[in-house]
């Protein structure tokens, strides 16, 4: 039976019981983290022999380079090759970057904010910038604009991506939004895949701003959760059929592939775009960690093996995204208090609660010894106007570890519903 | 005999033998290069076994972090209390960052430019804003406040240090001289170590803007050519004294130590100064290679055995310097056609020529084979307002190679010196 279906006195009865559980829980003094989309430990172990790369004593890059000392800014010619096939650009449409797509994405959209973009006006100088959020989305994305004084404006997000309509209204009329922040592929948290419509109406915007960028962020370009994964389309490719190439900024990273704490970064773009931005990038470093590129290159060898070794990865997480989805659907759908996306990549399950209760059940959550992301992390300035979304990580803790963490997630969801349906029938 | 009193005719005799010699080693096709600080691959071979340490499958560190994940933004313990001996500073006083210090500075100056330092007034909002630059100095630190347009002004140094009776005069009466760009110890080119005196004026200066900072880049802290190396007073310290530990930012980096490509840069500053940076940095990144920062650990251990590893390194270049300062003294001194410093560390050797000749005897050495430094790129906007001065680089070529080059160096000042002293006879 639906919550909502409950008259007073069951509701009264069911949350009493709730409680109980919750307080159960609690007593257990658990301590577990779905925070972050953090790699557990034997996904860690998948990529350690990339660390014995370098025992045949060779150093150089195929151009002759000794990776170990200065130069080569936007990295060494195999990894350019190696990620420009991951991202789906041109080697020429590449520059490797450190361990951090957040640093590129933070850095570029400071180059544009401080130099403006291929000649047009420094951000810096105007009254005020926005960027279009769809929401929800990723937080350190947000946080990078609100540095930057942007001004974000929140985009509803569809099962095949960001409203379309409104983003085309919006670019086409106002000449101070200026970019737009994307996770085209198993969106944080959504999971949701970009439908080639959206891809090819994203290519063919018209904005009002020259300078308008799409930050393209494909974090989970190859981090698949099923068996027969599908691609969404090549932004870059679609945009060129328009002449619109140079509204394209691409990022990934083997943050989840390897390493978080010690992958390789990159970015695609057009090459007028790649070529200012190189030009701007020699000032700020001399060069990033090439030894870190050769290593990736030489124990991957090709793209191929990448998406190979990225099955490896999926054997471990997608039974943890199966518990997770797998107890909602159990404990959740028949109660009609929440819903929540079953993704087929990526790293986060989605949650909305019925409005208002997001805030309350990450709060308990915590009080029993697991930790959520803060409500209202997923939109701009930290504010969920309905309070309901909830991001779920399932990767890092163990299986036993997660199937408590679930089950008390459930317990909190259903009594923070509990507690709104009964304030409500007052 | 100095050249400056030979007779028109044997200056031109003189001119005509150098053409001679210049000719032939023009028909020798040389390829060499001195223009950059790179170490040379025995250097770089010293550090090889650093790829070795985790064969012993131990990621964690000592604060229970798996290194390979995300976390940590200002880094592991055990790297912090390695790199804060090496550039003297607290632990709490230290951020580690990528494999790149210009890019810490590069940050810290686009920090306080676009967000303003401890609440004062961002840089950006000023019509201007201005930096003293000891010159000749680093050409990189130069193009970063130029890429903000912050106005640079040249401050002459001295044996013991920039000129401080100009920069005590400027920056007291001045609010928008925001900072300064040093290399205190083995300055970069000239090879001065500033004097303790220099320090302590440094640590006592009264700045007019109270976001006014010290870039202080101890590029060369522990990067000495001879066995008994004096070092620098240590500025915090001094700072401290007068209530001034927030002027300073010090930098330093491995980059020298193990591998320019691969190693491991550090900011130390104020505790209030960190707390504040960190925040923006969390904005910007997760966190920098955590491997990379347990490697350097676990390969030196303590700051003491990074001491006695860098004796090796003096091993390899002492010689070089050697070289290169006996040719100038052999071939230049008894010509009185320059002037020369005789470091005690570094990377360089600082040439003074007679005016106007540098950009010619840079030219004339590349057209035979030999690349330098671009003549004025010691120098803010790259004007060197005498045109004289040319950073030589020994460490990368091989002895044999460095010989070859150093001939031709010396070929060229004394061709272009005669050149020019005849065009003054006209």
């Amino acid at each position: 039976m639906y919550l909502s279906q409950m008259n007073k006195e069951q509701l009264v009865c069911f949350k009493n019981e709730t409680q109980a559980l919750y307080d159960d829980f609690k007593a257990q003094g658990l301590c577990l983290n779905m925070a972050r989309g953090n790699p557990c430990k034997e996904q860690l172990e998948l990529s350690v022999d990339m660390l014995n790369v370098f025992d045949d004593g060779d150093f150089v890059s195929e151009n002759g380079i000794d990776v170990r000392n200065y130069g080569l800014l936007d990295g060494i010619p195999e990894a350019k090759r190696l990620f420009s096939d991951m991202i789906g650009v041109d080697t020429e449409e590449v520059i490797i970057f450190g361990n951090s797509s957040l640093n590129a994405m933070y850095w570029s959209v400071q180059t544009a904010y401080n130099k403006g973009i291929l000649g047009s006006k420094p951000w810096s100088m105007y009254d005020k910038v926005k960027f279009l959020c769809p929401v929800p989305g990723y937080d350190r994305h947000f946080k990078v604009t609100e540095f930057f004084g942007i001004e974000m404006i929140n985009i509803p997000m569809t099962p095949t991506g960001p409203d379309m309509d409104m983003i085309e209204k919006l670019v086409s009329e106002d000449e101070t939004i200026k970019g737009i922040w994307c996770v085209p592929q198993y969106s944080n948290p959504d999971g949701i895949s970009y439908s080639d419509e959206t891809v090819k109406r994203f290519a063919n915007l018209h904005p009002a701003a020259k300078d308008f960028r799409i930050f393209w962020d494909n974090a989970y370009c190859i981090h698949h959760l099923t068996d027969n994964p599908s691609y969404i389309l090549n932004i870059l490719d679609e945009a060129k059929k328009s002449g619109n190439e140079d509204m394209v900024y691409i990022f990934g990273s083997t943050s989840k592939v390897t390493f978080p704490g010690a992958g390789v970064a990159v970015m695609g773009a057009s090459k007028k775009n790649v070529e200012e931005l190189k030009k701007y990038l020699g000032l700020s470093i001399i060069g990033y960690d090439k030894m870190n590129q050769l290593r990736h290159v030489k124990f991957f060898g090709t793209y191929e093996n990448m998406c190979e070794h990225m099955k490896k990865h999926k054997d471990i997480v997608a039974p943890k995204f199966k518990l997770v989805c797998d107890t909602l659907e159990k404990e959740i759908a028949p109660l009609g208090i929440g819903s929540w996306t079953n993704p087929e990549g990526g790293y986060f399950v989605s949650f909305n609660a019925l409005n208002g209760c997001a805030k309350r059940i990450v709060q308990l959550c915590a009080e029993a010894g697991v930790t959520l992301t803060g409500a209202g992390a997923t939109f701009p300035y930290g504010i969920d106007p309905d309070d309901r979304n909830i991001r779920l990580a399932p990767t890092y803790p163990s299986l036993e570890d997660l199937a408590k963490a679930a089950e008390l997630f459930v317990i909190c969801v259903k009594l923070v519903s509990a507690e709104k349906i009964l304030s409500e029938m007052k």
